[in-house]
């Protein structure tokens, strides 16, 4: 299939390469592509240029957000959750008709502006929004021709495109949507990532508990130490 | 040991009959014993009036919120989130120097006064404070002399206290507390309950991402339906 990623930070990446690897015409979006080779630094997470990630994924188009939706049966958003409503609104054109799976979580990171809370690990971003209504019910808002479904955002990123390297993959995905052909396309995508536990939370409401599972999943992963991965399984 | 259970709802009620039947001395808080008595019809989450749970569990004391909290080694505070603060602070001098497990999500119920959201379920409550702050904090704050623990709060009540009817007890509890002593009377009590992954998220702060889990955990509750138990593990 087709498959774009638009957004060129560690998500994306994961995406993008398991995707190449799974055999799909991968479309990557990018919101200056000049810029975007331009740079020769590790990016603010620690990411080699993603020239260098180019050259090891042969086979990878990089593209304009809109050029890279418009070449795709659907799309993944790996765009940050603070720049993500405006950059999909942006391209809400291309976006016509498809499938959209989302996954940001909407942190608020400028410690200048919106008054970040203090961790025992230093300074966390806040959510916004947060508790009654989410990022990506404010996407499909934006976008009522698209499909949105929530899905991945409980999940490391390394782990969503590869289940099986923690606990034998005995793990549990969600997925959330007003669209059941959009849950469809993203639990088929989940199942040939090798998932085998997805579950369907119901329309995109649930996205406020998933995007808001993010702090969890921080102090988490700081409990049992950068590095060691996890996953998350609901026990019936 | 004498243990204190605040509140009668079903997550006390589920405290009070686990403790009794591990032995303890349990002293039961309510804000008003004779309105507690006087009641003969199920409460609004449909428990059976609290006279008939006392008839069928002998050897439980109730009490005054203030003379349970003075009875007892260390308190559970069962009372729901909406009054736990007001109803703590009330009887701060009787719970100085003793350690206080808090359970409760400050859940906003009052559909007149607090702006519900709907959800595919009906109307859900939303959360107060939340993100930047949580009730576990506030209480802690409130009571500076106490020492604050946060637990429970991720997993259904009647699993809290038997871990093991729920896939062989396989699963994961949260502990979080600025106080190291509050986490291992927490800790013990849950290993007798018979928890075996009890995982300490560190600081009290920790709490917010617990409470803010409230939203996911009923959304997974409802996606696998009234009376489907469930549990939460991370596999790592």
């Amino acid at each position: 299939m087709k498959i774009a990623v638009l957004g060129t930070g560690g998500g994306g990446r994961a995406h993008a390469a398991r995707l190449l690897e799974l055999g799909h015409d991968v479309y990557v979006g990018t919101r200056d592509i000049e810029a975007t080779l331009a740079r020769t630094e590790p990016d603010m997470m620690g990411n080699p240029p993603y020239k260098q990630f180019l050259a090891d994924h042969p086979g990878i188009t990089l593209l304009p957000f809109a050029d890279a939706a418009d070449a795709a049966d659907f799309v993944i958003n790996g765009i940050d959750g603070a720049s993500a409503l405006k950059a999909l609104t942006a391209i809400a054109d291309r976006l016509t008709g498809k499938v959209l799976i989302d996954y940001a979580v909407p942190y608020l990171y400028n410690p200048q502006v919106e008054h970040p809370w203090p961790t025992p690990w230093g300074v966390m971003p806040r959510l916004d929004p947060c508790d009654t209504d989410s990022l990506a019910e404010q996407i499909q808002r934006a976008l009522p021709q698209t499909k949105v479904v929530k899905a991945f955002v409980t999940q490391e990123q390394d782990t969503v495109v590869n289940p099986k390297a923690i606990g034998g993959g005995d793990h549990t995905m969600f997925v959330a949507s007003d669209h059941a052909d959009a849950k469809q396309t993203a639990t088929d995508l989940l199942k040939a990532y090798g998932w085998t536990d997805i579950l369907d939370l119901g329309a995109l409401v649930a996205a406020r508990g998933m995007e808001m599972y993010g702090h969890m999943h921080a102090a988490i992963g700081m409990a049992l130490g950068m590095g060691n991965h996890f996953g998350v399984k609901i026990v019936r």
